[in-house]
């Protein structure tokens, strides 16, 4: 039976070196500032915001919403990303998707300034990904994942990962921040032909698709290191993740839960990146 | 044994192709034009240039070639390198790499305008290549391989795929281009463990490290396709690919050879890119 990984633990140490890092930005004279800015209402949105503004009070950064309203005109919210982005300041800038459907995205994607697009929205952010290049920004929960391998001492170099899902905000990056620690990476994903077999080779086993408990004892090796990226939440509330934990624990050597797993590493790896958009910004202007 | 295929008819389909193309966009007053850039005399630069020249001849496409001395500073190549950008009569920009060591890539790379970067040195191309949005211009050399897949009527969704190499201009775009055709894409690399105990589990294999005849039948399935890209030439100046194709054309139900496969399909990726360059950039400004 192998061990529970709980996020908890990983967001501490993360936590407490960025607060240390915004004490000494402050010494400088210069506050720390997140903006969310959040279009409408949705339920996910808000419960990501609350626990974003309780992690940024615990680092000691400013945290402040810029709400605006669902039926917002394309022309007013780029009018209103721009100010954001034009804003000294606002060191990070985190906008939650999707965006309604009369905004494209493509048309706004490359508003926020690459150095304050701390969750790669901008194309310039997700090219670095792409290329190994450190300096960018990737999206929040795939470097969660990383932070708790790291954390956990697993050996990602020679290691055959396997990522099931292939979308832009998990399953891309996360095989490209795997490959970049030298892991052999299968991006598997709903057209892969015998996925349990794929999956039983893997010495770490990434799920990222969105479907609840998909992944079952079957799909894993023995000693075999599980994140579970999935969050899947039930008509009565309930939220379960893309494996069936109970079941994979006996086989795995660590595991981590949902909730309680990545989950909570995300928003300490915003923080994180909240100093770093600050250090670039400021060290382009010659103050850090 | 399997079935030697030929670059030569994939390149003969796509060179007729891009012709009608040319033709009914010079019918509108437009003459298609790549602008080769070349820093320096590197040898393979030069025979590459001499088969572009011969393709675009071809194909009825204008090309020219702006040489610049090796020793140029950053400031002299970017001016002349914004002059091509700027010049309305060039649709399409190769621009040989890597540059002598004085010109910083970093400084440059976002110079030439996405629309007229055809051969993916743009950070925004690249990012459209990760993304699989189809409107960038990925690196040649991986477009001519899929470009063989296809022609030969491979079947890509579902295969078990596996690419050796993770750069960015053959390894890791390969990979997003059989992601985006379904395929499960595994990524190998120099620290993979039991390189050939992975590779023997391809449907399609596709070689781009730069090894001379690495792979050997033993890294081969059989039934396997097998894309050598490769391109090695050793003191004698005898030309290799990554394969050992008389060895693995045993197991192989197709395999392409160096020379003739992989390579002479990338001036005619570069021709069909070029008149794509022309047709975004007219259709812009409302010619086509």
């Amino acid at each position: 039976m192998g061990d529970l990984i709980k996020g908890k633990d990983v967001a501490n140490v993360i936590t407490q070196e960025v607060k240390e890092a915004a004490e000494k930005i402050k010494q400088k004279g210069i506050n720390p500032k997140l903006m969310i800015v959040r279009v409408g209402e949705r339920e996910d949105d808000l419960a990501y915001e609350r626990a974003a503004l309780k992690r940024m009070e615990s680092c000691n950064i400013l945290c402040e919403v810029l709400k605006l309203p669902i039926d917002i005109s394309q022309e007013n919210f780029i009018l209103a990303l721009k100010k954001v982005n034009d804003d000294e300041s606002v060191h990070g800038i985190l906008l939650f998707r999707p965006l309604p459907k009369q905004i494209n995205e493509d048309d706004v994607k490359f508003i926020i300034r690459p150095e304050k697009d701390i969750d790669c929205f901008n194309p310039i952010n997700a090219a670095k990904v792409y290329e190994g290049d450190e300096t960018g920004f990737p999206p929040c929960t795939p470097l969660a994942a990383m932070e708790i391998l790291k954390y956990n001492k697993v050996n990602l170099k020679g290691s055959n990962s396997v990522v099931l899902g292939r979308s832009m905000v998990v399953g891309k990056p996360m095989a490209m921040l795997l490959l970049k620690e030298d892991a052999t990476v299968t991006v598997c994903h709903s057209k892969t032909k015998n996925l349990s077999d794929v999956t039983r080779n893997a010495d770490i086993l990434i799920a990222a698709v969105g479907k609840s408990q998909m992944v079952d004892g079957n799909f894993v090796k023995d000693g075999a290191v599980v994140i579970d990226v999935g969050i899947n939440v039930d008509e009565e509330g309930t939220m379960t993740g893309d494996v069936k934990t109970d079941e994979c624990i006996d086989k795995a050597s660590l595991i981590t839960p949902v909730p309680g797993g990545v989950g909570s590493v995300t928003t300490a790896i915003l923080a994180k990146h909240v100093i770093k958009a600050c250090k670039l910004l400021n060290k382009q202007e010659g103050v850090l």
